[in-house]
């Protein structure tokens, strides 16, 4: 069995290395036909799509799954159109690839340019939800990759269904099949064979909880570009516009409390918190967060929650929001580079030296002055789609949109140079 | 003992974190400084490092060390001012932190810039030269870095010599000598230990052999950029100008064998090969290079060795080149893209298509058009000094110089914006 599953993943993933070289040729109008193709084929194929899902939600609701799971797994009419959509103005967006970024003649004559060109061949790891199966694959292919999905064993019939439809899609304009395969198996073992295949796979991408993260981290013989967990802060400097402070500090944690670009906590300055924090807390408590506070702030508002040490470091996702007390703009600065995620984090402050600092020292994808946390977003950043919020340093850094899933190559003309 | 290797990499490894926050707010002109006392603090302590490298050549020979080996770990006073003199070439290279890449500015009134920034922590795994100590030490150092060093063990004592030179350099100028640490134990478990510091350490770079560099692949939780061998080919296409690209051919293999971007493997396509081939292959003979071929190559120029099915995708980096003739320009692309490392690639051809299907298609750091592979290298790319050529696709691909030990956050500047 374990023979078989290895097998099933070096074949698609030498399918995939194939369906590359094709997909690299590829031209905008071959691939823009077949994102239209792909999201006709999902309107068409919807009702065995939808299907299938019931037969995965079933199957799911036998095993216990827990309610927050079984809505992520779902499917709907409303879901399938907007995946629809999405594939359509995939479509519309400028291609990456091909484009010069620069040239240089050096003093020998040779002509250097760096152009832009796919990445190849992109492993997604991800969990149930089958709405990613469709929106990953049409950026990667977008940007003249082939893709190989492996989502949640539980979510794998709908995934094959869609798998059907995105491979119609890519026929009906002449492309390879093979450029999006999914992996057929509940097997572990396949997603352990796809992280070693490092010949053909040339980076893998994981989307889900810390786990599912770190697994991958660990076991990867091939790049990966992490998409963290969002663990974000709002610091309430001691020159803050208070009434902008409680409006960003309210906007960041209840607007859309699920994504990873909520505030998760919010640090105040000493010299602030008395006047700020007992009218944030109640406007908070009016939207119905949970407030964990440190001593002082259960000192300013009795009744609290204590929060814990470790949830410092958590990411709530939900109308939970823990409060601390800091001494200084310098323990803002440490407590978030020692707690936090490196995603988002801001500071609300009238002060200029102070925003610098902090914009400077605060070690994460992105750090804001007087702003929400929750613009970090492709779109809000004018970048189009994106795949995640890439929370580590390497190639892609913040939002990662069509641009980051290509990369660059040398090419060099000659008219016989050698070296002396 | 083994927990003692873990703590001693847990303590290098946060003191280093520690030491990167400094050393991102250092000025150019402090690590210009530093860097310059760095050379004179090696000059200054000549006797002392000469007399520990001498140790560990005593201890290697003792040990059997193979006389290659020895050369290379071997430091002597023309070498130690060659690193003196590459850290001050270093300090004359432009400061690669701080500036903005691009701004924008967005319909609710956000700017949002991207600036570059240093990458944080570095972590360099590598073999017996003792000079990449300091070579690799300061790239990183310029680049705003801090680094941990973990050389091969047979070179420790003179690893230890040497950073106490460049940690006695970032003293004098202001900056944190943690800023550049050796991992101070001959016990490979230190490395392992690295591998998994992914709190700490920001991206590690293997520099050594393929042995060294799957191991580091296969164990690190760390970002990885790789540098592997160079498998270097030319292609002599039907319509090459016969004498260019003997020219090219005998420059890529003898100018320098044991460097990576050398020419390893000459394809050469049928309709020349009986023009071309016998007086190529006279030139190597007379410049002392053992050619291995193919059937076909061998009916051409008797006497030859057979090429094994297994050596095309080795590196000899030696005066050794594998020869084969192929059928077509499609036969050439195919080849290199399965038996090549994905590092630099030419081909020699007056027949534009030709040329640019190579360009394309090939799927390497750098591909060429009638010059030598030799050029993939920072200096000649006009990039400056480079820690190594990265053969993968993430972050950097080809010449790795200072800008490629950078990154990028997003700063944003808002008065008071949140999300609808």
């Amino acid at each position: 069995m374990e023979t078989d599953v290895k097998a099933m993943v070096q074949e698609k993933a030498l399918a995939a290395k194939r369906a590359s070289r094709a997909m690299a040729s590829a031209t905008r109008e071959q691939k823009d036909r077949a994102l239209e193709a792909m999201a006709g084929a999902l309107e068409k194929g919807a009702p065995e799509i939808l299907s299938e899902n019931a037969a995965d939600l079933e199957q799911a609701r036998g095993g216990g799954m827990a309610p927050a799971m079984l809505e992520r797994l779902a499917l709907n009419p409303k879901r399938l159109a907007d995946v629809a959509r999405g594939l359509r103005e995939v479509a519309a967006l400028p291609d990456p690839v091909g484009g010069t970024i620069d040239t240089r003649t050096r003093p020998n004559g040779l002509r250097i340019d760096r152009v832009r060109v796919p990445l190849g061949v992109i492993g997604i790891v991800y969990e149930s939800r089958p709405n990613v199966t469709v929106d990953a694959a049409s950026l990667c292919l977008k940007a003249g990759n082939a893709v190989i999905l492996r989502g949640g064993s539980e979510a794998l019939r709908s995934n094959l269904a869609l798998e059907k439809a995105i491979q119609a899609g890519l026929s009906q304009a002449g492309l390879p099949a093979e450029a999006v395969q999914v992996v057929r198996t509940r097997d572990r073992a396949a997603v352990l064979e796809m992280l070693k295949r490092k010949a053909e796979i040339d980076v893998v991408i994981p989307r889900g909880g810390r786990d599912l993260i770190d697994f991958v981290l660990r076991e990867s013989w091939i790049p990966v570009i992490r998409h963290d967990i969002g663990n974000c802060h709002v610091y309430v400097d001691a020159a803050a516009d208070l009434g902008m402070a409680e409006a960003i500090a309210f906007n960041a944690k209840v607007q859309r409390p699920s994504v990873c670009n909520a505030m998760e906590h919010l640090l105040v300055h000493r010299a602030v918190a008395g006047a700020f924090l007992p009218g944030m807390i109640r406007r908070f408590q009016e939207a119905k967060v949970e407030i964990h506070g440190d001593e002082a702030v259960r000192a300013l508002a009795p009744g609290l929650k204590q929060a814990t040490p470790e949830e410092w470091a958590e990411e709530y996702l939900d109308l939970v929001c823990g409060i601390k007390v800091v001494e200084s703009l310098d323990e803002a600065i440490a407590h978030i580079n020692r707690f936090g995620s490196q995603h988002s984090d801001a500071i609300v402050t009238r002060d200029k030296a102070a925003a610098g600092r902090f914009l400077k020292e605060v070690d994460s994808a992105a750090v804001y002055v007087n702003a929400s946390t929750r613009f970090t977003d492709g779109g809000q950043f004018g970048m189009g789609a994106e795949i995640g919020i890439s929370t580590q340093k390497l190639h892609a850094r913040g939002p990662m949109a069509l641009e980051e899933l290509t990369t660059m190559k040398w090419v060099v003309y000659g008219t016989g140079q050698v070296r002396e």
